[in-house]
């Protein structure tokens, strides 16, 4: 369980949370003992990937199937797996209930049918866009944008560490130790400014997987201490 | 030596050569055969440089200091490490030579005292700004922002990967050549467009090393088989 000075967190809100996304995460922080809420605009397809997880878990997982937006009310944190397309319009939905929370922003602005390019929205990222959604009342983070999801279902190595941006340094300090309670490594990648980087690398390394015949190509921070 | 259909490269040009960056490619790409014209505005500046990684080499290189424009003027292809300052006005002065040639651009644009901080110019990025400087005459490839130099100097290992991104493939297979030539490894990161995100990361890098107290964090790709 996530504990610092500013929040604890127990239960854990993941909007959209049917893809393997939100399959993957909701595996991996469910192991960890968090409770899990997966949120979906239907709550059949909600419930039905929080059976998924509960069955990969052999029955031993808190987890949920929800609205997004009982979701977001009901969680001490709200991490958010959805396209783009839906990425304006979930966040208006769910505007009132994310005050005093952190919002975790899994999405990349990818722009079909060039997702190889870094194409990004006027607000410079995806992050900084759901920031000027949410407004002050709530903390931005933008991570896990790079990993394989493949992998994080399978229990397979995610050979991926996780950069970790967003507007205030204690929200980021709080979403790195979730990041280590998923089984990852993740670093302190800077201000909410720097998104742009880590959702632009994910184009980069879906160039790298066509190019190279590869599923899940990665990146790793070199040339500090790796932590366990 | 690079071999590709396109362009053979026997002479680099390395402009704002100076400094550690400048010097550390030199040194490299000299041990790896290739005629090195050092440039700098001051040709005493340029010729000391050379002199310097001549005595590293233990004098088998074949090494030169001249003006940026004599450099820009007799090479086959033109990299580039200035400070942001300078990137505009080094590229107006030495556009005229850039024709039909490779330009690497190493330029990180970093705003001080926020280095840590993504702040990129209205182009999008350094290289996408300088191929609006250099136009359709001239290839621009951004590469070697967030190696080491003073490992690169040293002979120590950079454990850090080149992410090329550039105007068009050829150019980034040439640069990629380069990049291994110099005893690195390179991948090929797209368009130009994507150039932000490996400018980006530098600042991001710079930031960890702060925070961790090293000097040369960097990133290496994972989940691809890596050539030697």
């Amino acid at each position: 369980m996530s504990d610092n000075p500013e929040v604890t967190i127990r239960v854990i809100a993941i909007l959209g949370g049917t893809g393997k996304e939100g399959k993957g995460l909701a595996f991996a922080w469910a192991k960890a003992g968090y409770k899990i809420l997966i949120g979906s605009r239907q709550v059949e397809k909600a419930q039905a990937a929080a059976d998924d997880v509960l069955q990969m878990t052999g029955g031993k997982a808190d987890i949920q199937g929800v609205t997004n937006t009982e979701a977001a009310e009901q969680a001490d944190i709200v991490v958010m797996t959805v396209p783009f397309a839906a990425h304006r319009t979930m966040l208006e939905s769910v505007k009132p209930n994310l005050a005093g929370k952190i919002l975790v922003d899994v999405t990349v602005p990818l722009v079909p049918p060039k997702v190889t390019k870094v194409q990004m929205p006027p607000a410079g990222s995806a992050a900084q866009e759901a920031k000027e959604i949410v407004g002050e009342a709530t903390e931005v983070v933008a991570a896990f944008q790079n990993i394989s999801y493949e992998n994080l279902l399978s229990g397979e190595d995610v050979e991926c560490d996780v950069l970790v941006t967003g507007s205030s340094k204690a929200a980021r300090e709080t979403v790195i130790k979730l990041v280590e309670d998923a089984g990852l490594i993740g670093w302190d990648a800077g201000p909410i400014e720097n998104s742009v980087v880590v959702e632009g690398l994910t184009s980069i390394l879906i160039g790298l997987n066509k190019k190279y015949g590869v599923e899940s190509s990665g990146i790793r921070i070199t040339g500090i201490p790796r932590r366990v």
